[in-house]
């Protein structure tokens, strides 16, 4: 029997670098991109494209898409929360433009000043946009706080799928739901993506999960039972949120692809590549703190890959 | 619908202090079972009857379960390696006595000096010896390295199959399996799990994960989707093994506990309570590492306990 495929989106250089203190070096954020193709990732949000007075982090996202995009079947994806982010993606020749659509009202308030119903309309004017300059750029829309939000506490199911319905509405080609403050539990991950699935279908693709209260890797098991084979992660756990105090981010690629493999789902990814590429970080960005349990405690003597 | 109840059993004061370099007061100890059991915990394994030079940590055992069987619905349950450790767990009183069963041989020569035949007669000998002094304490021998071993590599599963039938055999009540040091993943659990609960039954009763490279949680969530319903954990994630360097222990019982109440599964068990818990840790083992992730992001806004 061949092995199930699952996809690991590295957004590391996107969701783990915006809320770090120190701006990475262009060569730095090329050469994490290169070692992570080479470890077999094909799929990389490389930055946001926003404007770099709010973000200097990301100052350079032209010209990092502008490397990745040397890369040989390599996906290059970027952040943008506005027609004009989008159109300066693509004109750096993204091949997918990613949008953070908050269902949290007050959460979305808070990160780009706009309610979510407005930033449907900017879904839209960004998909009408890329229908007449770059038919073939791929739109998907991150509903974040999508299981709950630090600000507005409970957020409502049913928001949930009006939302996803819009972005469908709108045009986007795909849906990911975000666990943005690492608030989801494995139930209703299930319960959740169940649920959207059964109204936008096979739009709905991804899933994004934080590791903010330890259940990053039990919620990815969880959304895979019911068929989701595509997730977000963030090279040694690099990440988190501005309005999420105090917590480790993003799921760690490392881990993630360790546990897939190991798991019997094909990634394509060499997980001993990754835990190399670690070093890059480490380099980089010396004393941050990098998360992450596999790289601590090495590959079981028993570990094989599974494709 | 009436959530289903999981058991969550606490072992740091066993697994998670047997590999500290300070032994912890008796106060403490007695300090920290106390809070558990005012938390709702009704399972604590409280300590090890084995020779004080191998164990000082472990002297005061007969002490400590003296004390835990002041604690009304409390079950206490100590570790016991051989027959003579056995008797004295029963002469100070413990309602269940754990008898670990390596099903590496490299790993149980290393950790008793015996083979896994030579520990089979001994819980053999146990039973035999529970049957004529004392027939209502339970005994549930725990399989260690059940999914793999740091020494001997790949654990095959006819063996864990083979062993849990002579445990069933010698007269255990119960069988947990045991990832010793954090070797398993969620397709192994689910398998092997299943298996041999086709062998033995509902004798098979309890998981023993440990979050080495992170897939605790995970794993007991697999355990958990083929109908086990014990798990042990270890309060901020104390404890290792000897023969699985570098990294952390168990499953932090705080991260146990949030995982399942968030997913509507009922343990009886106070999270926040839990976390306070922490603190006497903290006093009691200054500048030793303590592991979890809920306790370092708190509790999300929107978390109920589903009972």
């Amino acid at each position: 029997m061949d092995a199930v495929e699952v996809e690991v989106v590295e957004v590391g250089l996107r969701d783990g670098l915006q809320n770090l203190d120190v701006v990475m070096a262009t060569a730095d954020k090329c050469r994490w991109i290169a070692a992570e193709h080479a470890a077999g990732v094909r799929e990389i949000e490389v930055g946001s494209f926003v404007p770099p007075k709010l973000l200097p982090q990301m100052a350079d996202a032209a010209e990092v898409v502008a490397f990745a995009r040397t890369l040989r079947g390599l996906s290059v994806a970027a952040l943008a929360p506005n027609l004009r982010g989008a159109r300066d993606a693509i004109r750096a020749g993204v091949h997918k433009i990613g949008i953070p659509v908050s269902v949290s009202r007050a959460h979305s308030l808070a990160n780009v000043r706009k309610t979510p119903a407005q930033m449907i309309e900017e879904v839209g004017s960004i998909c009408r946009m890329r229908a007449e300059t770059a038919p073939s750029t791929k739109i998907e829309v991150g509903l974040a706080t999508a299981f709950g939000c630090t600000i507005q506490g409970t957020v409502p199911e049913d928001d949930v799928v009006r939302l996803a319905q819009a972005c469908v509405a709108a045009g986007v080609d795909s849906v990911a739901l975000a666990d943005t403050v690492g608030y989801a539990n494995p139930s209703q991950v299930r319960r959740l993506f169940t649920r959207i699935r059964a109204e936008i279908g096979a739009r709905l693709v991804a899933g994004h999960f934080h590791d903010t209260r330890g259940l990053g890797l039990a919620n990815v098991m969880a959304a895979l039972s019911v068929g989701i084979r595509s997730f977000d992660s963030s090279l040694a756990g690099l990440g988190g949120c501005p309005f999420a105090p105090g917590a480790s981010g993003n799921i760690a690629t490392e881990d993630l692809v360790f546990m897939l493999e190991s798991s019997g789902f094909a990634t394509g990814i060499d997980v001993a590549a990754l835990i190399d590429a670690r070093r890059l970080l480490e380099a980089a960005l010396p004393g941050r703190p990098l998360y992450g349990a596999l790289a601590r405690a090495g590959l079981p003597k028993t570990f094989r890959q599974a494709a």
